[in-house]
C-alpha cells in the first residue's frame, strides 16, 4: 500500500528532528486515561512500533497497564521487539494470551528469538505455545546456539541458488516462490553440499541480461560467517568490510542463515552502549526503565569498588599525617595532584579502551602508542606542573612548596599515561574487559602516586 | 568474479577474529624495508582496502613512505577513503599526482565527497582536476550543502520509476540501463515533478509478476529525508525505523539522491565514539595516528578546565584550614568523601548524556527521571555513608567524626545524582553538547558539596 510520505523538515533544533514531542505524548495519556479507545488508535496509527515502544518507555507504569487493556488485538508484536528489557517483560505480564500469541505469530523468528531470551521460562513457554509448529521447531534450533552468536543473530530465511544457474533462472525461480523473505538483498550461490561459495546482489541481478552465469555477477567481498561467531565481531565485519548480508555456515559449512546489516548495526550500537556506560561505572543492562532496586545495584558495585581504592589513598594520605599537621596547606593542594592525574588517566584508558574495542590498538603498534602516551604524558606534567608551581607559589608564598607540587603533578602526570595505556593492554591479555575493569585500577594508579609523590616530596624537602 | 569464500573458523579469541595479526604486519614491513615489490603486492592481493588502510595506520611514517613508493600504481582509491583523517592527509602527499587520479577516479561521488572535506585547498583542487567534468560537477554541487548534512552523505546515483509503472515496465528498464549504482536496495517512485511518494524493494519486486503495479507493492516504512538535515538525525532514523534506504529531496521536494545504511551505520559509529571520547575530556578528532602535537592539544583543554575546578575546591578547602589544623584525620578523610562523590555523579552523568542522544531522555519523562536518580542517590549515600561511618569511627575512634563523614556522603551523593541529571539537562536546553560540556560541572558541584559538607560539618560538631 502507498502512504502519504511523512516529510520532516529541516528542524532548527536539530536533536529533535524525530524526538516524540511532549504534546503528543500528552495526547497519549489523555486518552489513556480517559479510555478513549478510537483517539488512542487514531493516535497510533502514524507511528512506527519503535516510536509506540519508545512512547510506552515514557509513560507511567499505570498509563502503560491501561494502555494495553485499551489497545487490545491491535498490539503488534513489533512493539515488543523495540521495547527496553524490563518494560518488555512488564508488557509480556500484561498482555492477554491470545493478544500475546497473535502478536508473535508474525514476527520474524530471529526477532522472536531476541523476544525469548530474557524471559522467564513461563512467559518462554506461553510464547512458544503460540508458534506455529515450523516457527516453534526454528525458534528452538536458534535457541540452540549460544547467547551473542551468529547464530543467535541470523534469519533462518535465506535465498539461494546452485551456483551453475544464470540470471534467467534465478528470477524464474524467485518469481515462483511465494515465500521470499520480508527482505533480502543477495542470492547466495551454493555448491551440492549447500556450501556458500558467492553472493550475488539483487540489484545486479536486475541489470544483468538473462543468458549471464550467475557466477560471473557476484560480489568481490563476499565473507561468510560461522555459526558459533561472536556478535562482537559479526558486527565489526559489517561496519569494517561494508557488509549488507553474509551468510552463516554451521559447523560442516552448510548454508543456515542469513545475517543483515540491520541487526549488525543494532549489535554495534549496543556494544558501543556497554563500553560507554563500563566505562563510567555503570552496570551495562542500565536503561532509564529500570526500577529504582534495579538502578541502585547497577551503580552500587562500582561505587564500593570505588570506595576501597579511596579509602586505600587515604591511607596513603594518613602515613604522611605529620607532614600534614606541620603544613596545611599540603592538604589544601594534595587534591589538585590527584584529580588532575585522575583525569589525565581516564583520558588516555578511554581512548585505548576504544582503541582495543575497533582493533585500532594491537600488538604491532602497542609500544609506539605507549611511547607516545607517555611522551604527551610527560609534556602536560611539564605544562600543569609549571601553572600550579606559580600558582602555589603565589598562593602560599613558599617557593619550595612551588617546586614540590610541580615536580608531584609531573610524576603524576606520566604514571596517569602510562596506567591508562599499560592497564587496558594488560587486561585485554588477560582476557578482562577493560572497559568494564580499567577503571578502578587507573583511579588506584593516579591517587597513590599523586599522594606519594605531593607528600613525600613535602615530607622530604620541606621538613 | 567468483573468489575463493574466506571462511572465518571460530577463534578461540573472539576478539581477534577480524584483527590484523603481528605476523602478517610484520611480513609487510619486510616486504616494504626489502623493495620487494612483488611480494608486497602477493600480501596485499587478499587483503580489503579497509585492512589495507588499519596496516598503514599501524606502521610507522618512514614505512608509509616506502610503502606508498613500492606499491605505486596498485594504489586503491578506497583505500584513501578507508583512512584516518591525519594519515589520509599524509598519503594524499605522497602519491604522484597520476596514481591519485587514477584512485579517486574510481570511487563514488559521495566517497571524492568525504575525501575532498577534509583537505586543504591545494590538494584538493589536485583531486577535483582528476575527475571527468560530469563527476567534478557532481562533487561540486554536493560540497554546496553544508558540512554533515544529509546532502554530503547521500549518493547521487537514484534509481527512479514513475509511480503508475508496472514490476515488468521497471523490469525491463533495469534491464536496459547501463548505468546502475554498484549497489542499490530499493527503486523510488516518483510523481511527475520528481517528487518521491514511495519505494519499492528489489526482493519484492523479483517476487512479484511483471503485471502487478509497483504502487501495490511499496514498502510502509517509507521516509523521507530533507537534503538539509543534519547527519546524526539521518543515522538516529535508520537506526530507529529499520532503514536500508531512503531518498534525499531538496527544498522543492525532488528526489535528488539516495542514503544507504552502510553510511548511516557510519555516522552512528563516529558520533558514539565522539560522544566517548568527549565525556572522557577527549577532543573528538583523537585518533591513535594523532601526532604528540595534535594529542597533547587534544587533551591539554580539559585538563585546564579541570584544573580551574580543583583549583576552586582548593579553595574551599582552604577556608577551613583551621579546622583540618586541629583535626588532620580530616584531611586523610576528605578525599573519600569527594571521589565517591564523583563517581556516583559521573555515572549519572553519563547515562544522562546518553539517553539524551537516543532520545530515551525527553521532556515527557525528564521530572521522572531526576525523581529516579535523587532516590537512588539517596540511597547509595545512605549505605555508603554508613559503611564510611563504620570505617572512619573504627580507624579515628571518635564517633562524631563517624557521624559527619557518613552525613557528608550522603548530602554529596544526593548532589551528585542531582547534578549528574540535571546539569546534561541544562546544557541540552541551552543547546550545548552535554557529552561535552557536563564533566567539569558535574565535578565542581560534587568536589564543591563534598568538601564543604564534610569540612563544615565537622567545623560545626567537632571543634
Amino acid at each position: 500500500m502507498l502512504e502519504e510520505p511523512e516529510v520532516l523538515a529541516p528542524d532548527p533544533d536539530p536533536d529533535d528532528a524525530y524526538a516524540l514531542d511532549i504534546k503528543s505524548v500528552q495526547q497519549v495519556r489523555q486518552a489513556v486515561e480517559e479510555g478513549d479507545r478510537e483517539q488512542l488508535i487514531a493516535l497510533m496509527e502514524p507511528l512506527h512500533p519503535a516510536d509506540i515502544a519508545d512512547l510506552l518507555e515514557q509513560i507511567e507504569p499505570g498509563d502503560r497497564r491501561r494502555f494495553v487493556a485499551l489497545y487490545g488485538r491491535e498490539f503488534d508484536g513489533d512493539i515488543l521487539s523495540e521495547l527496553d528489557e524490563t518494560i518488555r517483560e512488564e508488557m509480556i505480564g500484561l498482555l492477554s494470551p491470545q493478544v500475546l500469541a497473535e502478536a508473535v505469530r508474525d514476527l520474524d523468528s530471529d526477532d522472536v528469538v531476541d523476544l525469548l531470551e530474557d524471559l522467564d521460562p513461563e512467559q518462554r513457554d506461553a510464547i512458544l505455545g503460540a508458534l506455529g509448529a515450523s516457527d516453534r521447531a526454528a525458534v528452538q534450533q536458534s535457541l540452540t546456539y549460544p547467547e551473542y552468536s551468529a547464530g543467535r543473530l541470523m534469519q533462518r530465511e535465506v535465498v539461494m541458488a546452485p551456483e551453475h544457474w544464470t540470471v534467467g533462472e534465478a528470477i524464474d525461480y524467485l518469481r515462483a516462490s511465494d515465500d521470499l523473505p520480508e527482505q533480502f538483498y543477495h542470492i547466495f550461490l551454493v555448491d551440492p553440499k549447500l556450501r556458500p561459495v558467492g553472493k550475488v546482489a539483487l540489484g545486479k541481478l536486475m541489470g544483468s541480461s538473462r543468458a549471464v552465469a550467475l557466477r560471473t555477477i557476484a560480489s568481490d567481498d563476499f565473507r561468510i560467517i560461522p555459526v558459533l561467531q561472536d556478535e562482537g565481531d559479526v558486527a565489526y565485519a559489517f561496519n569494517q568490510y561494508h557488509l549488507i548480508s553474509a551468510p552463516v555456515v554451521d559447523e560442516t559449512e552448510r548454508l543456515v542463515g542469513v545475517i543483515t546489516i540491520d541487526d549488525a548495526m543494532a549489535v554495534l550500537e549496543e556494544e558501543n552502549e556497554e563500553d560507554i556506560l563500563r566505562l563510567a561505572g555503570v552496570s551495562e543492562e542500565a536503561s532509564l526503565s529500570d526500577t529504582v532496586l534495579e538502578t541502585l545495584r547497577g551503580r552500587a558495585t562500582w561505587l564500593f569498588v570505588n570506595l576501597l581504592t579511596a579509602i586505600f589513598a587515604s591511607f596513603v594520605i594518613s602515613l604522611f599525617s605529620d607532614t600534614i599537621d606541620s603544613m596545611v596547606a599540603l592538604a589544601v593542594l594534595m587534591p589538585i595532584v590527584a584529580s588532575m592525574g585522575g583525569n589525565a588517566g581516564t583520558q588516555t584508558m578511554t581512548v585505548a579502551v576504544r582503541s582495543i574495542a575497533t582493533r585500532d590498538l594491537t600488538g604491532s603498534n602497542a609500544l609506539r602508542i605507549v611511547r607516545r602516551e607517555i611522551v604527551v604524558g610527560a609534556l602536560n606534567g611539564a605544562l600543569f606542573g609549571f601553572i600550579m608551581a606559580l600558582v602555589a607559589g603565589v598562593w602560599f608564598g613558599v617557593p619550595m612548596l612551588a617546586v614540590v607540587i610541580g615536580s608531584a603533578m609531573l610524576l603524576t602526570q606520566i604514571a596517569a599515561a602510562f596506567g591508562g595505556i599499560a592497564i587496558p593492554l594488560i587486561l585485554e591479555r588477560l582476557k578482562i574487559d577493560p572497559a568494564l575493569a580499567s577503571g578502578p585500577f587507573v583511579t588506584t594508579v593516579t591517587d597513590v602516586v599523586g599522594f606519594f609523590a605531593f607528600l613525600g616530596l613535602a615530607a622530604a624537602v620541606l621538613l
